[in-house]
């Protein structure tokens, strides 16, 4: 399976656009455009943004191909056009936070700088790829903060939305899981992968007993019984307890069993007092079965005594929300910041240039602020909140990072691509840098992105202007 | 772009377990193994069974490469294993309903017939593939059931899963949409793409009348002005109105304009009056923004003049369930029925090689009673309730139509590859039969899914077998 993208994934408004920007020959305006989300799913206080480097991999390699070509052709576009699209390579810059930085609602994610048909031919495919695992990585991230330092699988294929389930499993790692079932995910981006045995397994054999001797011989190294095809506490824990024991006669060591339905922490307290009782204290528990961070936490709470969690569905199909509402906005066009209007102000875009400033709290925590300022204004003391202009704040005497970074210049990816595990570690050192209020699942705290009094200006200039 | 699908797309203990079974000699034994789901998503009272001819084209082509047997030897793979797989082929048999049907929870929609080594391989696709497609044609046809015979366009694709987009495109047509936005999903399956314009093309102008003029001269013959970049009632559809009458002059027509954001309701009345006051009645109104079959049903309750509906995030996602809860279970292994109990008798299998029968009432319509049967068995008379035994009805004299149909024999495809508009087609048919009260919102009737007795007696002389 090859997921090099396409050029023709992307909204036929795209082209129809691009098509009308080349007959009037706007094509080659200098534009700005702004990757940003609008509200933090799952209720949460924060977003891992994820997805970056598999978005940088698409634009290098962007193009269209003969084929590509011909189908359009047949749906009609302007042959001189198509001459253009079949040259057509992103030359464009683009800014960024590291993939795996934590950030917040209504910054900049992106500031893409191009020409105007370049960066609107890219939109639908910015959108796809950003939206979705920072969506996932954010969803783990959440399951990860409830789970200590126990091993997380992600186990979603079979649940998964379609090819989706490719992307999810590489967001999944980004936000703290520590292991995939999707071997092709695995392969392709270098992940660990995981997984245990079915039940069609075990109902193969004859017998329950069968089956796991059967599998502790075949794969003796790695062997997690699952012990639910029947009954729990009257076969499959005393049938891996024997094969355990055989083991050992072998100088093997049953790694662990699963449980993949009915009380999960019930059947783990049960099951550990089976093994312990019968002098098989390393047997690791692993538990399965429509489990979220919620469910986790509970099984927390009542200490239950399990050490591996196999999540699948609602990680990584991120429920309840499925999706993260990141746009794609235009702020500048020909040198001049641009704005869309909105009934609802927070709707109104940001006009210009921007950098994001994020304020360091003198701990070294992240103070709660961040600020988006017009490029070149070097960093703001007066924070307006942007949608309420009566609110301010002066922020004077601390450290700012800037978050938006050279990524991709003319084209050229300048970050280096690290693997997920190295970005994994970069978003969890991030993550320990924001402090608990705003982790919390109930009501967090809610991190403040201001705007400077320049950006305010600017927009309300454009406001004015645009609703004589 | 390829989604070719890669053998190894697959949940590692489908390769593990193929392991096993390899050096037990297990790997060739007879088995069967159903596809079902258990619930119907969106409280729905029917799903719309989707994805069958993808998923064929996966197992037609269905083979590990060399690449991916470099990386299983890497994994540690017995090498004798890999020379196996390195020659798989998928040459199984699967009887399933036509693409399109309307099925319901419980009964086989695959009966997939092979060794056990091949039928565990295919798992994780068989799920990814068929759970995912008859999710997302399943909510397009509850949107398109309250939307007349209005134009519905799937716009999605920047909020998908990732490269869960493409699959979902199709689905959304066979569940009853007319176009995509999806260009490649276009181009793959045959689909009509649909789209109008963005806020960044009116932006990039000085002006909107600037705007709409230019993309009017580059799009005579299908244009869609959006009209709520700054002021939709003074500014946006009095400049299209403006255009609309210049092209009159050029022998022209503006197709339609676009509400994107407000109350659609309350601004598609008004565009509606503006624009027949302007002696426009032949300009369409096209809407989108957050939409779903109750904001839509809401709309066409309210008499909302909207003549095209785009919806993206909802559909494509499926929301609120992102899932369908589809399952492969083992129901037969070397000719003797096999089960997996659970606490929960609804989750226990129903055992055995079955057919599906459909009863029809006498009007033409579906009778809300299928029933499952062993193999061979004949039609039955007296329908059991498969979770409550006490529960049975005796149905005499009706027509019945077998569900379960050759589709793919020794690994060959047996049924003629439809074009996705005769999917959708068929689908339209079929649910034409389905009563009323079964496609309601609220409660729907639960379409009864029975068993024969003999099904009943396998499953509890497996039962007790098991729980002695």
């Amino acid at each position: 399976m090859e997921f090099k993208f396409s050029a023709l994934y992307t909204d036929l408004y795209q082209l129809t656009m691009g098509h009308a920007y080349f007959l009037n020959h706007s094509h080659t305006t200098p534009v700005t455009f702004d990757y940003y989300f609008r509200k933090i799913p799952f209720r949460g206080g924060y977003v891992i943004f994820a997805g970056l480097d598999n978005l940088l991999k698409a634009l290098e390699s962007f193009q269209f191909s003969l084929e590509d070509i011909n189908y359009l052709t047949e749906q009609g576009f302007d042959k001189e056009y198509l001459t253009f699209l079949k040259k057509f390579k992103f030359k464009g810059s683009i800014h960024a936070p590291r993939e795996g930085e934590i950030v917040f609602p209504t910054e900049p994610l992106l500031r893409i700088e191009g020409s105007m048909i370049e960066v609107q031919l890219i939109e639908s495919m910015v959108l796809n790829i950003l939206n979705f695992e920072s969506l996932i990585a954010t969803k783990a991230s959440r399951i990860r903060s409830v789970s200590g330092n126990k091993s997380l699988s992600e186990f979603g294929l079979r649940r998964a939305q379609g090819l989706g389930a490719i992307f999810a499993s590489r967001a999944a790692i980004i936000g703290g899981f520590d292991s995939t079932s999707n071997v092709y995910a695995a392969k392709e981006f270098g992940l660990k992968s995981a997984g245990t045995m079915a039940h069609s397994y075990i109902q193969l054999y004859e017998d329950e007993l069968t089956a796991f001797r059967k599998y502790a011989q075949a794969n003796p190294d790695n062997t997690i019984l699952l012990v639910d095809t029947y009954d729990t506490l009257n076969s499959g824990i005393p049938n891996a307890i024997k094969v355990a024991k055989e083991m050992e006669k072998r100088d093997q060591q049953l790694q662990g069993i699963r449980l993949d339905s009915g009380d999960l922490s019930f059947f783990a307290r049960k099951a550990r007092q089976m093994l312990d009782d019968a002098g098989l204290q390393y047997i690791k528990i692993a538990a399965s079965n429509q489990l979220d961070e919620y469910v986790i936490r509970s099984l927390e709470q009542q200490q239950a005594p399990i050490d591996i969690f196999g999540i699948g569905t609602n990680l990584v199909t991120g429920q309840p929300d499925a999706a993260l509402d990141g746009v794609f906005k235009m702020v500048m066009a020909d040198n001049k910041p641009r704005i869309k209007l909105s009934e609802n102000i927070h709707k109104t875009t940001l006009p210009g240039n921007k950098q994001v400033y994020r304020f360091i709290n003198h701990d070294g925590y992240f103070l709660g602020i961040d600020a988006m300022t017009q490029l070149g204004e070097g960093i703001p003391q007066k924070l307006i909140a942007p949608f309420d202009q009566n609110k301010s704040t002066i922020c004077k005497g601390y450290q700012t990072e800037k978050l938006l970074k050279p990524i991709m210049i003319h084209g050229e990816i300048k970050n280096q691509i690290r693997s997920v595990e190295q970005i994994k570690e970069f978003s969890a050192q991030r993550l320990a840098r924001l402090p608990k209020e705003y982790k919390r699942f109930e009501n967090p705290h809610i991190y403040k992105v201001s705007i400077s009094s320049k950006t305010r200006d600017i927009r309300e200039e454009l406001r004015s202007k645009y609703t004589q």
